[in-house]
């Protein structure tokens, strides 16, 4: 079995959950999404910041994925300290107790065919 | 003719297999994909490990992928030890005994018009 | 809170800014994006360079992104030194004197049903 | 202005034409395509060697790329030493006497609705 893999520090650059959606269902509803894979054997604390265009960040974010567990957060489902407002650019960076790795997936349903977008976040080197 | 090229240990956090399809060919039949590339002269043993939300992972899936070829492999093909649940958040980890290059590929034809995704997996350091 | 992550210099090997747009709304107007995140404790004064097939560059073009902001700049927006020509195959470089993160992104609504497309930027290790 | 950025090798796991578009313009006809950014001010000699599943490599293809210039080169437009077969599983290897930027993009139109992926590719360390 996988020992840890990964990083302590993500950051993605873009962020925005479209205010409309044509699907619904849960699975198709517009969706803005962090997949944390934490493959070690050790349970990890994750921490969100949220940064946006004109005002002070949010967060932190608070989350545990377990030892050998992946998470697939949605930011919709955000709520403390705040919800993430729809129709809005942000960003994000996150930390990690232990080595994770971060990908970001994006399901946009607000025409009547729905639109994705994903890449593996950007892993610091600190 | 290049040599190798690549690392040995990838992962990507990403992983879903749309349970429908619109499209009534393989070619359009929803899939979530790992590409492989193994540029080099010798043959690559691959285990790929799979990880869940709230169960603990399945595998190694055993691949080969021959010297100067590339292997596409879906996930919704994948079937011993276990065939991967649809409509389920998973997770990947694709160790090799040579280095290889790792891509990720999701074709989602739930609704009329398909939609793509596509990223270079994490490769660590390690 | 997060002091800064990133880097200095990234490149984005893709351009193109369709000319037509299904969308009747600047959310789905078709635009080509660079999203910045400077999740630093400093302002970050940014140069982009855009690169054609068959002209010199053009730029470079400046921006501020103050500490702790992120900004989704498209650029359809971009003015001086000149505007991008629509329709045409376009790359770009990105400089900062602060460690900023880039991410591309386009939003294609020239068909009926809109397209995405996303990744982090190449950051270079100079 | 921007001297050189990048690496010299690079690798793109995915590679797929599809045979059909809905598409009748250029613009809009399914490509599988490698944008190449030469930020330097000397020109690049650029090889592609292109990875099959069940057959040895092609290639090289040989482009040059001008300094200070970007190329979006489609693979659908590759002919010597042969063409690509459409609706076939590929990959490939690009190999720079200059430091370049690689970044992969498909549009695919097989339906009425176009769907895009972009990433940039794996930048090999040696």
């Amino acid at each position: 079995m996988s020992s840890g893999i990964g990083r302590r520090r993500w950051a993605i650059a873009e962020g925005y959950i479209p205010a409309q959606s044509t699907g619904d269902t849960r699975q198709l509803e517009s969706h803005e999404t962090i997949c944390l894979l934490n493959a070690g054997d050790g349970d990890a604390r994750i921490e969100v910041m949220v940064y946006f265009a004109d005002r002070e960040p949010a967060g932190p974010y608070r989350f545990n994925v377990q030892a050998r567990r992946t998470a697939h957060l949605r930011f919709n489902d955000f709520e403390h300290p705040m919800r993430i407002p729809l129709d809005t650019d942000f960003a994000s960076v996150i930390e990690s107790d232990r080595p994770i790795v971060v990908q970001h997936t994006r399901l946009d349903s607000r025409q009547a065919a729905l639109a994705l977008l994903s890449t593996i976040a950007y892993a610091d080197d600190a």
